[in-house]
């Protein structure tokens, strides 16, 4: 009898990353069965809101793989099955799939099965009405802002799309006006995809400055720029419900923020208040969560079940700076624990690293760059005691041309000297610039370290002091 | 009586650096006199291929402190006056000025001298015939690129150029054709100023690849900018003569290469074959220099004699990576050891910070950066157990506008797994990726933990897999 394979939940990053891994290290005999209850497989949540805003043409250009690409890798594939339960006694999931529900038995066990955007407190059944995780929603939002008549894509859409949901504003206009309602990364990306697309945006963030893990500083030179591109910010303003009428949005009731607040008519809300760990069957099945409700791993993805292993959006990660268990869910944590799982699994016992929560987000021609504890507030919760500061220096040499003011915000510990977190911001080059602070980081390095690092000098692409050196060496006078 | 003040030789990036910090920390009683034998000070040798190609508008613009500025800190910088000697049993420089010889006396000395391009085995004196080290060249060949008639510059030329010397080449039309004689940092940007201004240019390089110090894949990324915007590359071509007639340059003779081996007629020529430390006035004041030429320092900047500090582009540094002396004269490195210098004497002791040879240079659209040692080769030299690959990456996601390949090659050593160096090249944000392998390599990092660095991930500016982490991923998959 052939062993019991590796199981796989979840078809996209981490699910995809281990599964790949595994058949390419394995030593034995065992297969790899991934199970994804959808009917896409391995894309890219992050080139979503391009989609929408039509700077990628295709839905397929988002997939790194097909179906096919994943059978010839040897992978047993199974869309369209969803895990509804760990036996609580074997090692076997209770899958329901398209011909029925079935026991899976299985050797070893990766829960992938990544997160879900959160609605908030609002109803968004009216036609209008979205939130932005995945690909139908990717699929849907571009039928909302493509002109009637002309085609969602250049020839067909794929097959794995929910074409119904699409075709339900096929023949709709584009909407004149639009709330989008959250300013994190997807609340920023779709308010420039809806602006570039014509509609009149609102972006409404409860907070008093856009993606708060990124320091006000930085938050403002996006704010600006979505500003300057025509974008109505209601910071610190609330939407409190979506208003509709005949099953479609008419507009919503905010309270507060930097503008009028009487209700606002809008023809599409978008919802970007938040996603959360898709962490209830694994829960459900006597699988630990930890305090983030996420799953709870070890530096190895292994969970408190046996031979169960937990990777990508549902999972919790270590953080490099805190050593503590964090909730970070990003496509290369998915990809890199996926991978790390995959060969432990195979017998090659491979850490799946920590995480700085790095991550780049754009607005226009503004972009900016975050990691590790950025600020002061965040940092004194994690029992540091933080010092802070920011500058503004150029990206190049003053006298070259495209040279940009960057702003870099740093936090050190001031007993230790031990170098946070950091955000960069600008318009040349500035998002790119957060890697040296992470590899800092992930170096557990101190601003004197950073301050001493060699970086490179050439007129068209640095001045003689970086400003990530600049703000090393304003941080640490101050320590 | 006055104490003897803190005196600098020099007025450019090291020299100005420590006497800026000096006067800011200083907690005592003593001037700081900087003498510059030249009438320029401050100015970014770095920008003046820009210059010369048009890029950048002034001469000035180059510069970052006037003399009025310098004035302003508080600093007494004497230009025109050049040091001949140090006196040997007792603590003063001998000067020429102006006003004649006299001897100064200093409390400290920073020896800040810089280093002068070398000839080669050229006759340089014909018309049309340079180096670029300064200032004055720049202007001179500025004036060689600029059709009669028309202005150096908007406004006048400042005060501090060699006119006489600028003009010699006004009335003298654009050369038809340039000989670029060497494929380093100068040669390469030289050749791109020249092709810029509508000359054909020849670019000569010894070695089998340009910017050596790069490696073989940066190099190529480089020599393809340059072959498709039409310079002529001879790789592996030694120029043997300049050639001259009644004073002017005439072409050059060179021997093997890519291309035919006579006599090629050229209008000018540009020799970059490399600089040497000025280290002369120190050595014959017995002030020990090192295996490479340049004077000897400690970690502090200090020279065999006591109270003589040398920093910038005359003296050695420690190599992060070898812990060895070594000699990179880089403009980063020279402001950095020049404000230590400065906090030192002071009395806050400051180390100058070692050097990775971190560097950048670009060729039309193509720009790559490099640091630590590249290649087995350097690294065997060293002492180290090398391997080393290069990769090709995405420098975005696939499906991304702008997206393009990013050549990445690591060097580890491979016993230990600790990174020794690397080099990223490319069209997208290339040359400043590379700032994240000189961090790893100021934080001793190995290739293992570069890998599970956690770099930013979004579309617009970088795949899930930085190319870095592409490269360290195969890199040490061959550990």
């Amino acid at each position: 009898m052939a062993p019991d394979p590796f199981v796989v939940v979840g078809g996209d990053a981490a699910g995809l990353s281990a599964a790949s891994k595994f058949v390419r290290e394995r030593s034995d005999s065992r297969d790899v069965v991934v199970l994804e209850r959808g009917s896409w497989v391995s894309y890219a949540h992050c080139g979503t809101p391009y989609y929408v805003k039509g700077e990628v043409d295709s839905l397929l250009d988002l997939t790194t793989l097909s179906p096919d690409d994943v059978a010839e890798r040897g992978i047993d594939l199974r869309r369209g099955h969803e895990v509804t339960a760990l036996a609580p006694d074997h090692d076997a999931v209770r899958v329901a799939g398209p011909d029925g529900a079935f026991d899976q038995p299985f050797s070893d066990l990766l829960v992938a099965t990544g997160a879900t955007a959160t609605d908030g407190p609002f109803d968004l059944s009216p036609a209008g009405a979205f939130t932005l995780h995945g690909m139908d929603d990717a699929a849907a939002l571009r039928a909302l802002v493509t002109p009637p008549g002309e085609p969602l894509e250049d020839g067909d859409l794929p097959d794995a799309v929910d074409r119904a949901r699409a075709e339900r504003y096929a023949d709709d206009p584009v909407p004149d006006a639009v709330a989008v309602v959250g300013g994190g990364y997807v609340g920023v990306e779709m308010a420039e995809a809806f602006a570039a697309r014509g509609a009149a945006v609102h972006l409404f963030q409860r907070p008093d400055h856009l993606v708060p893990s990124f320091g006000p500083a930085a938050a403002a030179v996006l704010a600006d720029a979505l500003a300057d591109a025509g974008v109505h910010l209601h910071l610190g303003g609330e939407v409190t419900a979506v208003r509709s009428a005949g099953g479609r949005v008419t507009g919503v009731a905010h309270d507060g923020g930097s503008d009028d607040p009487t209700p606002l008519p809008v023809d599409a809300v978008l919802v970007g208040v938040g996603i959360e760990p898709a962490a209830g069957v694994a829960a459900e099945g006597g699988v630990a969560l930890g305090d983030s409700g996420a799953v709870a791993v070890d530096r190895y993805g292994r969970t408190s079940r046996p031979n169960v292993y937990a990777a990508g959006d549902c999972a919790e990660a270590r953080h490099v700076v805190t050593g503590d268990p964090t909730w970070v869910p990003l496509g290369l944590t998915a990809n890199r624990a996926g991978r790390a799982v995959g060969a432990t699994v195979a017998g090659d016992h491979t850490p799946t690293g920590g995480v700085a929560g790095t991550a780049a987000v754009k607005a226009f021609d503004a972009e900016a760059g975050r990691t590790g504890l950025v600020g002061e507030e965040a940092a004194r919760e994690a029992g540091f005691e933080p010092v802070t500061e920011t500058v503004r220096a150029g990206s190049r040499s003053g006298y070259y041309p495209g040279a940009a003011e960057t702003t870099v915000t740093l936090t050190a510990d001031a007993p230790t000297g031990r170098l946070l977190g950091g955000s960069v911001a600008g318009t040349d080059r500035a998002a790119i610039r957060i890697d040296t602070v992470a590899t800092a980081l992930e170096a557990g390095l101190t601003v004197a370290e950073l301050e001493r690092a060699d970086l490179a000098y050439a007129p068209p692409f640095s001045p003689v002091w970086d400003p990530v050196l600049v703000a090393a060496k304003v941080l640490h006078g101050r320590l």
